[in-house]
């Protein structure tokens, strides 16, 4: 498969206006966008740098995967995300690899792209995320 | 500042072969060079994926910052690295708004490039590394 690029960094946090007075106002990145994500139980942040994004992500309820992981580690880096052109060849190369996933089959975001977890277990202890976009 | 992109993510792995098997071998990514850092006391394997790079880092010494890291969280998401075009200039903006910074002055590694890091006190939970480069 071929991965084209970093599509993002996700950084985890508890208040996301705090966190823009570093990403933005102190090292300068633009805010592109902020908006809420009821999909994600979040408010998400996107910071384009180069041709890759920050995303900040602050969860709004205690359930999901990412408040977990920030009541349990802190803020911090959670995911990086990579670019792919074909996202079920790329899972399906992957499983044939023995890697495992976290999604058998792709999910689909509000915006109608699809996208899947890897699994850390496969992948050094990151949780990886492939996010098909055409071309 | 001008932040111009995410030069790489870089992952801390307790052994690099074993972690070139996902990274490399079921995902696909090009290992472009695999080589012995010595001022980092550690092995570093360079995959380049679009624009930015893949680094993993597997620690050849106890007492390092990654072996530490290592020990107490695992392997994982160590830090992401952006470039910057003028590393003083970058360092004197983010003290001057109230960062924090790990190093005083820029630090030069072996390739003579200059490099400096941000405390995650400051950047929410995020090691953070500034890397110059020209142009």
């Amino acid at each position: 498969m071929q991965i084209k690029k970093i599509n993002h960094a996700a950084i985890v946090v508890d208040n996301i206006d705090r966190a823009l007075e570093f990403w933005r106002d102190a090292l300068g990145l633009e805010l592109a966008e902020l908006r809420e994500v009821p999909a994600e139980a979040a408010r998400v942040a996107f910071l384009p740098v180069g041709d890759s994004e920050i995303e900040l992500v602050q969860p709004v309820t205690t359930d999901s995967g990412m408040a977990k992981f920030l009541e349990k580690r802190g803020a911090g880096l959670h995911h990086i995300c990579l670019e792919v052109a074909d996202i079920e060849a790329a899972m399906e190369q992957l499983k044939a690899r023995g890697a495992r996933l976290i999604n058998e089959k792709p999910l689909t975001g509000a915006d109608g792209r699809r996208y899947a977890f890897i699994h850390p277990q496969s992948a050094t202890g990151v949780l990886v995320e492939l996010y098909e976009t055409a071309g």
